[in-house]
Formats: structure tokens, sequence, C-alpha cells
């Protein structure tokens, strides 16, 4: 229950804090055959990687990953995938002292009350190293995908104030925020320029969105497909909503704006728009999913704060250390990520619903 | 992976279509020695029934539950309770001619798409009607709650384009559409009427809170509890948002305004604000836990729509039946008892994270 | 964890006690498509039903099996099954005496030590009517391996010294043993006969065997086959011992003896011999599916016992009520029950194993 | 689905092939608090260690445990615990031959049915070496056992046809075959030279008990503790029969026989006798818990065999390689390690059995 497990079949258990020797995930699950290699999962690796702009932390982290177990000759085996990526810039002496008080905005408070002390070095679990272990999983899940004709794609939709108002795939990589348009990140550059200045920090959102997705994914009460995602994006520290297709705005919404109007299109079932984001009562319809998460501003500010500390005084205190004023252009490999693990579970879920197809899988 | 169990510890198992003979549930895990009657359990489930005002479907059913098992003299006996609610109303000639084709909005075309056919009287599983089995289980998960000194409270937050800008507790059960707001609900009331005059719907937010909650409950990663609690909400059918105490304004926050201080207050830790909404790092702080969760308009309207029917052919139709123009207020005691059921789980869970509170537990 | 679910694609949860308004069972994750009728499952429960012959308790059950949800037009849909079984037959009177005292053998005093007091009225949820819920969920699976081209069968092989010496499967259900062996089912009636005069009772052996088992089911660590075999039988109550192909001899056996030779016949590899019982390395060899279950003698005995009661004294106690001389009989169909579930699970579970199917399988 | 995790609460991940770089094990659930060194998991993997005697495969393994995450300052932080054994000592050269047959005994043709191909080095993930990861995991457990008073022991107690007459606990770490009776163990020496001078190889049965057990562990139905503790040991490669208490003995036994008698000695309950093994309808007594795995003799044996290869050809091999002429000795502590996991899981399951004991915990 101690939950650094998920998902059901293609099952993920991730494991390592900020400063200890390394990170690390445990892939199990995954079907035998597909192509895999260190490079591969390097890729994904490098996207959420430490010291890529002067928006991100200084910290230097080769987070260089290596397969230990699970690969045979290139490929998958369908034995559990083990990969490691060790921790080489632990700068322990800089947490020292937030060792005796409770952060606002951090998990320093909860994680004493629920185990009696913690591992207070650069937060220890909590910290935003842990999703190394969610993305290097991931890039298995993509490409597993990937061999199924699936694509998933995260951006940033928006920073603080500033949202992207044209969608231009490559630029995506080409701007330090990730941003699909150009502009706009000029503009959000500026913004976060400000908040620096003012030791401060700016919050933002991620959009991700899957192609390919064949309809009939998901399951209609509990594990309906936008519950998995739910659950998924939200279990990404700092994410504290999280919308599919039009989300929020379906509630000002009226029936008959909000409604999707299926037609036929070359013989197949399209709809002709997608408020629902690709899912209907749970499950996947064959358009395109789509879902936002939305981050919470970097808790670690460099001004002045008031707190408590371990004894149960009020204090006051200036953050130190190496801290990122935006977490969203990180996080979107890590959105992407978990995206990609709730399909790729799906997708192996979704195989036993159907007598004649589970006849025909045996036939052979 | 069919998806109809939720929770880990306390858990529950639900079944039963709209036009079966029943619905019901399975309780497992519930604690031995909490007293429970029908009577407690049909507090919720009447909250939740239909036909209750003018805009609720006029379909009459008893919802009356039935406890078959797990309480032995008054109390629960840690075995399985079956809670049974018969369906007394099932019109299914209403439905017949809906199986031919797909309703917009509805997840008709996507069954079809999973199982090869669907049961397509009165939306079967996929029927509201479902949420009748989650609502006898909040039902006990509640009670056990109350054992412990933790209330949940849900309410409609906004309907349309009306929100509420007070809020009075009592006044959720006095208007229809359970607003803490009574004035806020007369003009509700009146958009809800030109909605129906148009053959049109609404969606709306439901608010929810649980006050009593002690520090420490969820995990820190995949089982954070707003994972669980975003994966709960959003797999009830509707629901396209969910957003944890200041949900989606985050984004657009600084760290400055969305970190809450924390300082002493008689002997104990307590936060100035509560802009996290009761959860640091995925653990409970010990202060009020707010949700809210974004209702998409009802799909079954009563104007003319665009669709295909199963021949693959494009068609108009204008769908019949007893259909609610809003299903926020009927959705209100459903989002209280997934939060309850999240939260009970939490509590059980909880208990194995410490040596020394172990220890002393055996040591009886 | 209160461990009434069991399976973990094809999954089901149990409810009900002895004396309880009813039994039952939710059957989730059935495959849509399949033909299952009340006539199919009350097949399965008639073979478990008390008061078949002089060696089972005269208590009188119908145990009339109802499907409430899950199946229309004949068909599964996908969606969870729910069976119910009415209580008819309670004479709670008989049983009121042992509220006060512990049982020998039995669970009494296990359950008070564990939630503290217990539904005393026919051992509650510890007595042997909860497998009624496993038979009637395992002939949904029977139904579903049969459309596979699986048949399992399971029989007496020996009660207390009496040991069956030749296999006529028709014999199984023409002696009210399940012996496939008329003589040795004399035998072993007068056997029981002699045991029923001296007051006391007898143990005995259920084997089974599966044919039409795929090679490749179940996974080569935890989930092995033959583990999830033991962990199902096992779980039956009054199984004290589980033996897979040679079972307990192999320990006495050199590798030379035990080896199964492989060959190829007919184009197919094949084994010489099946002292494996059909699993190598925890996956199915294609073989015969081979398990044995050990089940004690009846613990209501109606010969004088020596116990403590509920206050801490010891007593001499003479059990009154309804009692069967020996289970193995009646257990049968639960074995039964258990293999179909766990290769029913097993099928399911294994479609996800290679990436070429898998690709095969969503190319349609 | 692919099973490389085991328990609920207390749950492991193992992870690692025979020829890989390294084996290893996430252990998650641990409660936050408990000492533990790479040291004290290290005495638990050297009892696995090969190459300890004659008996053993002479490959050379350091089996050198390093903790990655999870331990703090000594102590367990509630987070995962990663442990890592590197492999030092892959001749995977020697192994090369077996890519193109089938070896009789071994998973060699089941994983190839199942994936489509195998890590054929030293039996890949089906080789005994995986178990390296589940006595890291189970000397976790055991530290946590201890801490409450349990403790866990395990031993050879026969060999082939030589079975132990006495017990002399101290004498189990004497004798390369672990077993408590030192003239038994000269026997079975004998005996095993014997099968090594014939290229054979032998069988054996392992013993484990465990003291201290507190009454109420386990669920009364499918999470029996006997029926989790036949999954678990019958889950390690090579067990074919599992027995709990007087095990298959029950079967030719009378219930007057069988049954235990409680009595009240010191003011506690406690049973004259022990046929039941120390658990009464699936839930511990506190009385003495006690099991046995009859394992299989070593499938490698170097005398000439029939089996088939990958071309579908009848061919006649001999194994060459370093295998154990008997692999019971080495199973022991692999016994001990599940027994130990399955009651940490047990323990922490139970906590939440009793609404009183639950307010107790909560009440602090």
């Amino acid at each position: 229950m101690a939950g650094n497990t998920f998902g059901k079949i293609f099952r993920i258990t991730t494991w390592g804090e900020s400063h200890g020797k390394a990170l690390g995930v445990v892939v199990d699950g995954v079907p035998a055959g597909l192509p895999v290699s260190e490079a591969d999962i390097q890729a994904f690796l490098d996207r959420r990687k430490p010291g890529a702009s002067r928006f991100s932390t200084p910290r230097k982290e080769a987070d260089a990953v290596q397969i230990l177990s699970g690969v045979f000759e290139g490929k998958t085996t369908g034995t559990p995938i083990s990969l490691l990526i060790p921790n080489t810039s632990q700068r322990s002496a800089d947490y020292s002292e937030i060792a005796s008080y409770y952060r606002p905005g951090h998990a320093d408070y909860t994680f004493d009350q629920k185990y009696g002390f913690r591992d207070y070095r650069g937060g220890g679990r909590s910290s935003g190293r842990e999703t190394a272990g969610r993305v290097a999983a991931g890039a298995v899940a993509s490409l597993f995908l990937d061999r199924l004709g699936i694509r998933v794609c995260a951006y940033t939709k928006s920073i603080g104030p500033v949202f992207c108002e044209r969608f231009c795939e490559e630029e995506i990589r080409n701007n330090p925020l990730c941003m699909p348009d150009a502009q706009a990140a000029c503009r959000a550059e500026a913004y976060l320029e400000e908040c620096m200045e003012r030791q401060d920090s700016s919050g933002g959102v991620v959009e991700c969105f899957a192609d390919g997705v064949p309809a009939g994914l998901g399951d209609p009460v509990f594990d309906k497909l936008d519950a998995a995602l739910a659950g998924a994006v939200m279990s990404i520290g700092a994410v504290k909503a999280v919308e599919i297709g039009d989300g929020t705005s379906v509630s000002r919404a009226r029936g008959s704006e909000n409604n999707d109007p299926f037609r036929m299109r070359n013989g197949h079932v399209e709809k002709e728009t997608n408020h629902a984001g690709g899912i209907l009562g749970g499950i996947s319809d064959g358009s395109r999913i789509l879902l936002r998460a939305h981050i919470k501003p970097t808790p670690s500010i460099f001004s002045e704060q008031q707190t408590v500390n371990r004894d149960g005084e009020d204090i006051t205190i200036r953050i130190k250390g190496r801290h990122d004023p935006v977490i969203v252009p990180r996080a979107v490999v890590v959105v992407e990520a978990m995206t990609a693990l709730v399909l790729a579970d799906a997708l192996l879920s979704n195989m036993g619903a159907r007598l004649d197809r589970i006849r025909e899988f045996y036939r052979r």
C-alpha cells in the first residue's frame, strides 16, 4: 500500500531519493520481443534532465540510465526490466538546515507526520527527482505504443498568465519552455525573468494528446480511461487539477454545445467535434485523447517565508539551494510518460474483453 | 481488469444495469464492530434517488436497500457486506429504439466497439443508476469515518453560469439543487427552466470537503491522496475535470501567493491559508481536504441531433425517455461517497506506516 | 485486504454467511459474448448441494441461483455478473449454544481473536456454505474454458484409508462419494458407516485434472501456474496439503526418474511422462494439469470433546446440529471450480505476453 | 500480470536473470523506523550462496548486496528499499549449446512457448538465482518480524529417502545440508555421494516453523494464511507440494484424532496438540505455524537424456555446466524468506480488522 507501484498489467515500481545512491524503476509486464536500448530510454530522460536552461535548477545530473535486466540481444524477454540511474551530484550539505523546519508548500511536515522522521536531503522521496523512474518507464511504454501506431505528445500550454495561441509541434523542442508557440515562449521567458528577480516562482499548464488510440480502451466503471489518466497525472507532484477534453468548461456548457455528433467518413464512424477528449463513458472512442495538468508554482522560493520548526516554534526562513523557478517544462515529459503508461496498460487490459477475439487469439 | 472493484483495503465491488433485476455492491474490508443499519444506508440513497424534483428524471425508484450479509446483531462482522437495491421501474420499451444507433455524448458507440454489442436498455451499465452501488457503499464508509471524527460534505457549487456566493450548510438540503446559497439556487432554477424550454441541458460543479482528517493519510508517489481522489471522482460518469484546493488557478499563481505558511496555534501546527486543499506531497496535512468536480451537461437532450446508426448511416434523431436536465444535484452525494471511500481506504492503509505504532498495536 | 476477492482479470468476489439471508458472488472480467444461463450454473451448484446422500448434512437447501446482472439476451455483456443464492433453511436455534465456546478444529476461536466477536450461526462466514459462491463462479469459468476446448474434471481419490485403484470417468457421478472406481466407493461407504457409528468423521483426497490447456499459461516467478493453483485450492476450508503432478513423492525421487523426456509426436512436442503435472517453471507445457487436495476430517464430530468457553473455563462438549461425516465428496466440485477459475484467469493474463501477438490482435 | 511482485502491503518486486548484470528486489511497504543494514541482509544471502559445499554448484558468486534507497541514517524511511546484487561469475559460454534444445524438467520449452524466445544463459529468469531477490527481501521481513517477537526457522527435513529423526536447532547451521539431525545429515551426505556418482540428483523436504505469531493473522476466505503460505512456497521453483501442519496425513485421519482440543493454561487459551499447524479457518491461532515444501530433484543431471530441439527433432543430450546435485539445502533460506514475507504482510493487513483498535490507533 506504500504506493510505489503503478499499473495493473504494464506495471512499474519506482524507487530512490533525491540524494541516495541512485534512482530507478522496475518495469514489469512488458511484452516479449520489443526492441529497447539504453539510448532509446536516455532520449526521454534527457528531456527531464536538470540544468538544461536558466529556468531549471543548476544541479548537474547526467541521468545516465543502465538496463540491468529483462532485455536480451536487444529485445525485451517478458521478464522485468530493471532500469538504474545513478545520482552523481548530491550536495547534501545544502539541505542540512531544512532538517529542522517545515518548508511551506513542501512535504516536509506531512512526511514527519506520517513516518515520524524524514530523509530531508533534497526532499528525499518527495523530490522531483522521483520522476526520473517514471520517465524511464514511460520511455519503454512509448516504444511499445509506437509499435501499435500510437503517439503521445505533451507540451507546455501556459506559464503563469502566458498562454500558447498556436500549435507548431516542431517548436516544442526548440525553446527551453517546451511551448509549441515561439512567440508565447518569448513572452513566458520574460515573465519568468521577472519572477526570478522577485525571488518568486510560476505555475503553468501541461497539455498532452495521444493519437492512434483504438476505440475500446478503458473500462466502464471505476477503471474508466479518464479516471486512470486523472489519477496518473494527479500523482505527479505539484499537479493540482486535471482536465479531460473541454475539462472545466463543460460545467458552464449546454448539452447541445457539448455533445459531439457522430458521422460517417470514409466508411468509419467519426465525431464532428471532440469536446469529450476522445473518451465516452470511460472508453476511448478512436479520436484524439486530450488532457491538461495544472501545475503549481515551485514552492521553493528565495524570498522570506513564515513557517514553524520541529520544536514547534514560529520562525522566518529563506530557502537556499538549487531550485527551478518553474517546473512546468520539466514536467512535460513526465505527463507524457504517465499518459503512455496508462495507455499501455489499457491496451493490454482490453485484450480479454470479447470472447470471439479470445477464441481467435488462442486458435493459433 | 474489468474495473468494477474500487479501493485496496476498504474495497467495494459494484454490479447491475439500469434495467436489470437489481443493482448492488459488495463492501469488503469494513472493520468489525461498526453499527450499520438499512436505514443508515437508505438515508444516503434517498439523496441520489430520481424523481425528487422537476429537474430530475420522473422515473420512480424506491431504491430500497437490503443488507444481505456481513452485519450480525446490528454490527459489521468483518466479512463482506452485500447490499442489494431492486430495480422496480424498468420501462425498457422506451429504449428499444436506441439499440440501433449511437447517442452523442453517450457510451453506446464505445460499448459496441469494446464488447461487440451492448445492453441498450437505459444505458445498461453505463447508466447513472450504476452510482447507486457507490452511494450505498459510501454510506458505510461515512459511518466508519464518523466514528473517527471525520465528516465529508458535498454540495453544488455552480450550475451553468450560476455560482454560489455564500456558504450556508443547512441550506444544502433545503433546495432541490443542493446549493448552499438559497439565492444562487433560485437563479439556477430559472436557468434550468430556460434550458428545459430549449430542450437542452446544463453542466455544473460539485464541491466537496472533508474535516477532521488526520495528517499522514496518502502515500508519497503513485498513491498520493489527491491522486486517489482525482481517480475516484473522475470515475463518476460525466465528470470531466477534478481540482484539489485552488485547482486550476495554481497555474496562474506565483509561489509566494500559493504557498501556505505554517504557524503554531494552541500548540499545534497549522497553516494560515489552505491553497493546497489539505494535501502536501500527496499526504494529508490535517487541514480541510477540498476538491471540485466539473460535470458535463446531460447528453440526453430532447432537441434534434446528428449521429450514425449501427448500419453505418448518417441519421437525425430525437431522444425520448426520462432524463435529468442537469445531473449535478444527484451527483453531489456520489462525489461525497467516492470521497468517503477514498478516505476510509487511506485511513486503513496508513496504519502500517511506522514501526513504533505497529509495535504498540500488537503489544496488546 | 479482507480477502473475499479472487483472481486478477477473471475475478470473483464472494459474500454471505451460513445463516444470513443469502449467499452470492460477483463475477467480474468475464469476456462479453459467452452464453450463460441459470440452468448452466445450477448444474454445478447441484453437485455441491447438501442432503444428497446419507454422508452429507441433512440440511435441505435448494441452492437455487439467480442471475441478477451482466447477462443480456442470454449472453454475458462484459459487465459484472451478480449471482445470488437465497438461504432457505436456517435453523439458527441449533447453534445458539456454540456462541459461548470454541469448537475444536473450527474457526470459532480465531474469528473471536481477529474480530472481537463472531456470527456464530452455523459457522457464519467460515461455514462450508461459503463455497456456494465459488462454485457458482466456477461454473461461469468452466463455461468459458469449454469454449476454448479446456475441460476440468475433479473426483474423490481416497476416503480415509480407501484409495481408488482404477479410473472410470462415468462412475464419478454414479456414486455419492464421487469416486471414479465403483469398488473403492463401496469400500469407502463401509468405512464411513463405521466412522458414523463411532460418532467420528473421515478425511480424504480430491484429485483434479485439466485437459486442453495450451502451453504458455502462468508466469515464471510469483504467479507460477502451480503457485496460483496451490493458493486457490488451499483457500478451500479443510484443505491441508496441495500436490502438483507427482507431488510429495518428488522429494524421494531421483532426477533421472522425475524428469519428463520430451519427444516429437505428429509434429508436436510432447512429454513421454508427466511427473510434472503439466507445469514446467510455473508455465503450462500443454500436457494434462494434475493436482491433489488433502482434506481433513470434518471437525464437527458427535463424540465428546475437551475445549474452553469464552469465559476462559475448561469444559466438555458434545456438538449437535447437522454435519457431514466427510466433506470430501462435496469438496470435489469446489476444487474443480477453483481450478477452473485459476485457468480462466491465466488464459486472459497470458494474452499480453508477446508483442507479435498483441500487434496481430490490434491489427484487426 | 507478469507476476514479479509479491505481497499486498509488505510488497516486493524482484528482477534479474542468471547471467544479466545484476539481480535485485524493491521492497515496498516496509514500516518507517526499522534498523536495516547491508550486513543484516548479507547474512541471509550467505545462506543461499552457491559454492558453500561439494553438494552445491561450484559457481562462485559473492552475492554482495547493496542498499540503494529507502534507508536513511540506518533506518527505513517508509519509502521503497532497492537492493542490488551484482552478478560476477557469468560463464555464458557454458550455456550457448542449450539455446537450441529443451532440457527435460526445465522451463526452456515453456518459456519459448510463452514468449517466442528466451534468455537461455543459465536459465535466464527461471534460474535458481532468481531467488536471491526473495532472500534479500525476506531478510528485511525477518528483521521486521523480529521486532514483533516472531521468529521463522527453516531446515532440511529429508533428502531423498533420508529423514531427520531428531531436532537440534543449533545443528542446522553445522552441516552443509541444513539438517537439524547430525546423524541424518551424515546418511544424507552418503546418499548424495552415490547420486553424484550415478550422475543423478535428489529431491527432499524443507520444513519451516514460525513462533510468536499472534492469533488473528490471515483472512477467512481466499486470503487464508495457509493459502497465502501455500502460494508463496509453491512459487519457489522445484516445489511440487506444500503441507500445513499434519498435511497429507489428515486425509487418512479421523476427526477425533485430527481435532486439537483447546484448554486453558496460565490464563491463556492453548491447544493440546497442533495438527492444524497453527491455523484454523485460515487464521493464525497463536500456536506454532508449521509447513513443509516438497522439492523435486535437480533437473540438470549429467547422465544422458532424451529430448527435442527447437527444430523439432528428437535428440539425445548430456547437460554440462555447474549444477547442484540437490537444491534442498539452498532452498531452506528461500522457504524461510517466503514464510517471513507472508507473515509480515499478514501482520500489516490485519491491523484494520476491528473498529475498536482502529479508533485507539488514531486516538493518539
